[in-house]
Order: C-alpha cells, then structure tokens, then sequence
C-alpha cells in the first residue's frame, strides 16, 4: 500500500492513493455541509511569520528548517496557523466578512525524534486542516460545536469506532481541545474513560482523583519518583510523585506562570547532593504532587519530603518554593473526576474508577481565540463603530494518512486488511480463473452487470485479470488487500453457473447466480454505505 | 485566484484550486485511458540517490537542500525521476511486470534565481509527471507516442490553443524530447515555426539554417558577440558568432565529448588579454559559430578571428582548440532546416524563413532510456533467459499551476478572465439582486431548473448571494473571476419574465423565459464540452 522512501517518509501507491482520496470526498461533503471552502496553502514557509509567534523557537528541533540561496530561512510547513492568519488577516477587513471557514488537503513536515510504525507517525505525513475565524467568543464556541459535529459525522462515515476525549492543546495553544481517536493496542496515547458517565480524556489532559482507597505513607523509605530539571533563570526543578507516576510537564508548567522550559537531568539514580554540588542553581523549586502527599497541611510531617529539604540546606541556602498539586498524568484505576464530584454532592460513597485504552490520535481540535490573530494582527472592524478587533479562530485537524495506517490496525486479521467498505480501494475485485475466451466474456459480463446494478459501484470494480498468476495465488492477494467483496469465475461456474461471492469481513461465501448478485449486494449494507 | 506567501510562493484560494481540480480530473481521465497509475510520492527526497546519478551535483542552486536533526541530507523534490525508478526498481523483476506507467499531481521545488509572473515561474509549484516504464526501446518508443497522443487530447479538452515544439532536454537528459506551448507574448520561450511544413521548435533546440542572403563579411571591424567562460580542466572557452546571436550553451556541449560546465565572465567589455594575464589557463578553446564564418576552410582569411589568435599566442604558448559549428539559438529568419533539405533536393531556390512566437511552455515529454534505471539499478529479467536488462524510461511533465496561470494569461480581456467552460471553476454564476423573498425564491428556482437541466451543471452553479454589495459591484465581479455564464434575477425579469443570460466570452445578452434556459445551454458548445 505503501513504500518507505526514507526513515519516515513515504510513497502512497496507487491502492493507497485510492483509500485516501475517498477520505478526501467523505471529508469534502461534510465541509461543503457546514460552508467551509477548500484552498491549498504553500508548504515551503517564510520563517517570518514563525518568529513573530515565537513558534519558530518553540517548534525546536521537530521544525525542518532551510535556507534559499539568498539565505532567506525558511521551514516546511508542520501545521499552517500563521499562513492562514496571514491570508486572511490579509483579506479581512469588516465583520461583514466573517465568519470564514477554510481548510485544506495536503503535506506536513516534522522532524520526529523517532518516526515509526510507517504511516502512524512519519515525518512527511498528510493532514486535512480546517481553520475558523469568527467575531466573537461566543460565535467562536458556536463553530466548534458545529465542526465537532461535522467531524464526528466525518469518522462515522468511515466507520471505524472512535472515542473523542478531552485533550491537551499542546504547542498549538489555545483554551479547548479536543482529540479524536481510534482504539488500537499500537496506540501512543492512553486514553481514559469512565464507563459510568462516559468522560474521556488523554492521560495528559484528565484531571483523575487519585482514590481514597489508596493509602499513603509519609516514610522515608516509602517508594517515590523524583526528577529533577534545569528550568529558566537557572532554577533547578525537583519534583516528587508516588513511585511509578508520570510526571506531567504541562500540569507544571501550567502550575507555573511563566512559560518555562525544563531540560531534564538524564541520570537515573542522581542524588541530590550531586546535582546542588555540580551546579549553580540561584534558585530551587519543589513539585510535591498530590499522589505523593495527599495534602499540602501534612506536608511538614512527611520523612522523605523533609530530608531533600535538609539536604538542600544543608549545602546552600538557595530561595526555595514549594508547589503542591496534581503534576502527574492521570492513570487507569484513577477517579473519574465528574462522578466523584457527583458522588461527593450526593454523599453517596460510590467509587468511579477510570479504565485505560491504547489510543490511536486520528484528529486533533483547538478553539485558539487570538493567539494567532494578535501577534500576525488579523484584525477585523465590528459591526458598531470602535477599535479594530483581532479574529477569534480556531483550528480543526485530521491526519489522513494516519487515518489511513490506524484503519489497517484496527481492521485487520490474520489473512490481511479488511476494509470498511467507505474507504476501500475498490469494492469489488472480480477474479477470472484463467484467461479462456469463455471466461473472459463472463468476467466482462459481471462487470457490466455490477456497474448497471448501482450508481455507487461505478469505477469500484477491479478485474484482477493477471492469469499468468495461479488462482489460488489472487485469492490471497485480495485476502490481503482486502476488498470489501470477491468475485471468483472459473470452473465452478461453468459447471453450476453460479459466481462464488466471498465476503472479506465475514469470510463467508455465498453462491449467486448473475441474476441474483445485484439485488444481494444492494441489501448488504457494505456496498451502498458510502 | 491566488496569493504570495513569500517570492515564488503562493497559495491557491478556493477559485483557483477548483480549477486545478478540473484540470486534474481531465487529466485523470486520459491517464486511466492509456493505463496509467495515479500515486504519490514524498517531497522530502534523501540526497543518495541524487548522488547516485550526478544530479545531486549537477541540479547546483536551484536545488532546495537541507538536513535533518540527525544531520542526513535532503532536497525537495525538484522532480521525482530517481524516487520513481527506486520505487519500481525495487517492486519490478520480472519482464512480465512490465510495462508500467505512474504518475501523480503535487507540489514541486525549484529555487529560482528570478521567480517571477506568479505561478507562471513559482519557487513552490504543481506538476503532474508521468513516468513510463518499457522492456525495450521500440517499445518505449510506442509508450512516448501514445502518451504524446494522450497530452495532445489533454490540451484539447482544455480548450486553450497549443502548439507542441521539438525541445531540448537540458537537465533531465534522454533522447527524445517534446514541449508543449500555450502562445503568450509575455511567454519566456521563443518558438520557431516553419508555416510551409509545420516544423515547430524551441529555439535552443532548432536547427535552422543560417539564411544564405545574409552577407558575412569578414574585417576586423565586423560587428560580432564574443563569449568568454571558464570550462571543467580550467580551459578557456571562447565563443564567436554573428553579432546580436545568442550563444546556445546546449549545442556547444553537445559538440563537446565532455559533459563539462561553463563559469561565464560576466564584465561585459572584456579584453581577452586581460583575461588571459589575470588567469593561469591551461588550454583554450575557441568555438567559432557558423553565423560568424559559414565555412571552416574561410576561416584562416578572417581577420578578426586571426587578430584573436595572434593575442592568444602573443601571450602565452597555450594549446589551443578550434571548433567550428552550430552553436547560437535559431532566430525567426533563418531558414526551416527541413523544406531547405528538400528544396535543395528538388534543385528549388524558394526560401522558407521561420516564424517566432512567444510561449509559456506547459509540458515537456522526454525519453530517457536507462538514463536513471542504470545507476540507480532498475533491471529486469527479461523473456528469453539472459542478463538482467535496466528498465527502459520515459518522463512527461505537466505544470498545473503554470498551466492555471497561462490561461488567464492568454484568455482574458480588460474586464478579467475568460474561463474555457472545462476549467472554470464554475460554469454559471446566477445574480440576484436583493435579498427580497421574491427574489429569492426565483433564484432558487433557477439553481434547481439548471441543476435538473444537465448531469454536466451539478456542482457548476454559484450563487452570488453578497446582497450588502451593490448589483454593480457583483456583476464586475463576475466578469473579473470570468465565469462562462452569468444570470441576473432582478427587476428586470420581474417586469418582463426574462432573466438576463450574460455569456463571459462574448459579452452578450440575451434574455431568456425559464423554461428557454436549459435548451439555450445544451445548444451552447461551452457547457457540454467537458
């Protein structure tokens, strides 16, 4: 379906190409539907508008950065804020223009750490981008509900199940974020979800409880997990959590108010003593998460927490802050936070523990307000004379071909791919068993009778018509492909005239004579699905 | 239609980008029709296999090169003749795989010097490519023609005159080698055409001959253009010809055994003394053109070219190299290099001097033989058991975008574009002039009445529903994007019961009665010709 190029970047073969480009009409539909229109923004981006934004340093190294032979600097484009603010900033000059919905279809770049499992996570990759600008926050929030709409209906249409979760927003920025995902043991994201009121959130962004059940001592040798980093001003940061928690670097920083970096201090068994020794810190900040002490009051009782603060005086008399509140990333077995509250106002002593799901990320959505329009100046004059104003916007991605390679993993078995009938290369592939005259004017005939019976299986029937190849040997290789439906004509046919009809998903097969195929397939909701 | 981004970089807005996509849906069609396979391949190519065949070297700065966080080198896909023949190199081993044609449409890099006319010369542009795959070269030989056949009926659909011209194949390299033209005074090609027999040419490739009604004579005080330039092996290459010809660099390596490259110096009033005292030249050679000395044997009596000697050896003792030749770009005058042939084998003393037309070059076709596949090791086994054999290659590109921006550069006229219907991003463009009830339901009247009219309207019809700008405003508007067709509802039709039919192309008005409508449009060449 695909063919590596380089670590990362890949070929889409004409299967492939076929699959991505019934996404792209599934996806055009349900944008004409809430009158967004397509455009095609540049990929080779002036570093420019980055800097004025502060993400061409943000971006870091996950940026493809290159200069022109005039030494202008560029970057291939990761995702396409600045461009579209610029665009339209550009273009917009009165409220009576807005709103404007405009998205996309084309190539991303990052520069990934470590690109794997082909598609899933390449560094030349293809997404569809939605942007939004509208005159307020109010009509702003109005957009995302309806594109959340859109892009659920987007997904149902595929027809692969997915989960929409509460989300991080990450570099992109912005107040609400939500992903889209698709279940999948290979998932990179752990997705948790109460089955009791069905909140879902990625590990990251959910703000579990940590259950009362669980007891926590204050012993020295109680088991914790403590990291240490260098953040802005030369500040070394300390931060403990209960052993075997994830320290949850946006909960820091979003502890924090300034928007620090953290380099962390790689070496696992560090001391204390060592880094204060090695270093000159001018300062210390301690994060005490809430799964290593419960309550902040209890904090001055608890062994282990008052000898690293020994130990930090003991050598120098640094300003040292003490933080205390939920840094870590919320784990399966966690309390879901919209029944415990529910619980607590009800006073019943009900407990709504979290399940885990390995999670596929397939779209990503971000109500961004003003933090593109302000600093690029897309600004508007309103409806009642005053100030210009700076659009409020948002931004909405799918990652198609990510789409693409979490389908095959999530729908697949031992024989090969089984395509949701949406989104396969063809339907249908007919398969002659030899290339005898007869026969062939069989396989035509089906054919034409096929292309007659529906509107939608025009230009989705394939003949795999490569006779040099055994039977036996097509057969697997549809298998393997996975095409909805297989039709095979050979011997069988001849003698009892009818056509074996294989379905891929069931691997059922059925035995219809050419009268009865078009009323068969027409009842089966794989084919008029799309 | 579009946007500059930066120099050479644009972005397609939604009109444009539904023109691409018609221009795309035709081509898809002639594609399918000759067995072609649509892909997509990546745009971020690894540098080896450039290096592999000497373009990593040879492509110098109008390559885009740059490197990732692990310091591996890259460049942007200028053109994808070594990704393609890697891709099938690894898929193809066998002569029955073949023959195999792949093509896609999408972006493109190219760092000009000089990126100018918008998408006419773009940093940043679309192209589709076609690359071809044969066992032997007759049969690759029939795969270029039925391609040839294939671009002339795309260009047909399109419906924008074309003329197809013998082409040099610069840096692609290949025997074979066709352009395809839009004529366009601001076009930066000069075709030659011969109207007696149709020979038609790029001037750099055109072997006219020298007319033999031009007198040369030979003093020292003739006017002449002289070239200087440094060659491979620190040669001197000197250039004489006919003064006001432009020296072709292609005819003049040609003519050479080396595939060498020339530095030119650029001062203008150059002295070949000073040349040849500021420099440590270890040969020189002097390429004499036949525009400046017809016959080699005349050479020795021009004083001009003996006065250049005597300063060469009155220098330095250099081993000096006379070549003499065609070596300057055909002009509109010469001579038609194939009726000249004739009539001198008819003993006929008729002349037939060449034509020049200006030209936007929007496809180029090439034969390439094993130029990739050698190097790059794409080989097959072939029928008859024997060594394996490099796969025999032919490329053809389309520039989409270039092909966009021509034809609003050759249809148009002071009111704005004139759309072809194939291409226009919509065919009709329906006007109501308020926003009063009446008004709008004829307008929805007519949107179903065209809609119901032809299969070929679906998707063709917008409505300019922007009542808070005047009728005026709109209607100029119009004109300007140049929609085919244009339909104004307004008090007009409500006093008379017609609604005004505009047609772009001719400016002219007629009112039509509804039911008058459909029948009028389906007699119209422009609405059925897609």
């Amino acid at each position: 379906m695909n063919k590596m190029s380089s670590s990362g970047v890949y070929s889409l073969l004409p299967l492939a190409l076929r699959s991505l480009n019934k996404i792209e009409k599934i996806i055009d539909l349900e944008m004409t539907n809430i009158g967004a229109q397509k455009l095609s923004l540049p990929n080779l981006l002036s570093a420019n508008a980055w800097k004025r934004t502060g993400r061409w340093e943000s971006a870091g190294s996950e940026l493809f950065r290159l200069k022109d032979r005039k030494e202008s600097e560029f970057c291939l484009a990761p995702t396409h804020e600045e461009e579209i603010t610029l665009l339209v900033g550009h273009e917009v000059a009165s409220y009576r223009q807005l709103p404007l919905r405009l998205y996309q279809l084309g190539r991303k770049y990052r520069d990934e750490m470590r690109p794997r499992y082909g598609l899933l996570r390449g560094r030349e990759f293809i997404m569809k981008d939605l942007y939004t600008f509208d005159v307020s926050e109010e009509d702003a929030l109005r957009t995302y509900e309806e594109v959340s709409i859109a892009y659920k209906k987007i997904f149902e249409k595929i027809g692969v199940p997915f989960v929409i979760a509460d989300a991080d927003s990450g570099n992109i920025g912005g107040t609400k974020s939500h992903e889209f995902h698709f279940l999948s043991p290979v998932g990179e994201d752990l997705i948790l979800t109460c089955p009791h009121c069905g909140y879902s959130a990625n590990e990251e962004r959910a703000h579990g409880l940590v259950s009362p059940t669980k007891q926590i001592s204050s012993h020295v040798n109680q088991k914790q997990t403590v990291n240490f980093g260098i953040g802005n001003n030369n500040r070394l940061i300390i931060s403990i959590l209960e052993f075997g928690r994830v320290l949850n670097v946006s909960k820091l920083k979003a502890a924090n108010s300034e928007n620090f970096e953290i380099i962390p201090i790689r070496n696992d068994n560090v001391d204390i003593k060592d880094i204060l020794n090695n270093n000159n810190f001018e300062a210390v900040d301690i994060y005490v998460d809430n799964t290593f002490q419960k309550n902040l009051s209890d904090l001055k009782s608890n062994q282990l927490f008052n000898k690293i603060i020994s130990e930090i005086q003991s050598i120098v008399k640094h300003p040292t802050s003490i933080h205390h509140g939920d840094f870590h990333n919320t784990s399966p077995g966690d309390e879901c936070p919209v029944c415990s509250i529910t619980s607590v106002l009800n006073h019943s002593e009900s407990l709504y523990p979290l399940f885990g799901h390995r999670a596929i990320e397939v779209g990503h959505t971000f109500l961004l307000g003003t933090k593109y329009s302000e600093p690029l100046r897309a600004t508007f004059a309103p409806e009642n004379v005053g100030e210009l104003r700076p659009i409020q916007m948002g931004c909405y991605g799918l990652g198609i071909s990510r789409i693409l390679a979490a389908i095959i993993e999530t729908s697949h078995d031992e024989y090969g791919i089984i395509w949701p009938s949406s989104v396969a290369p063809y339907k249908v592939c007919i398969i002659p068993s030899s290339d005898e005259p007869t026969i062939q004017e069989l396989t035509r005939n089906l054919f034409d009778l096929l292309t007659s019976t529906s509107h939608e299986l025009n230009g989705e029937i394939l003949i795999d018509d490569r006779t040099n190849l055994s039977l036996g040997y097509r057969i697997k290789d549809s298998e393997l492909v996975g095409y909805p439906w297989m039709m095979i004509l050979g011997r069988r046919f001849l003698d009892s005239g009818r056509v074996e009809v294989h379905e891929r998903k069931t691997r059922q097969r059925i035995d219809l004579k050419f009268d009865e195929i078009g009323n068969f397939l027409l009842k089966s909701h794989d084919v008029d699905l799309c």
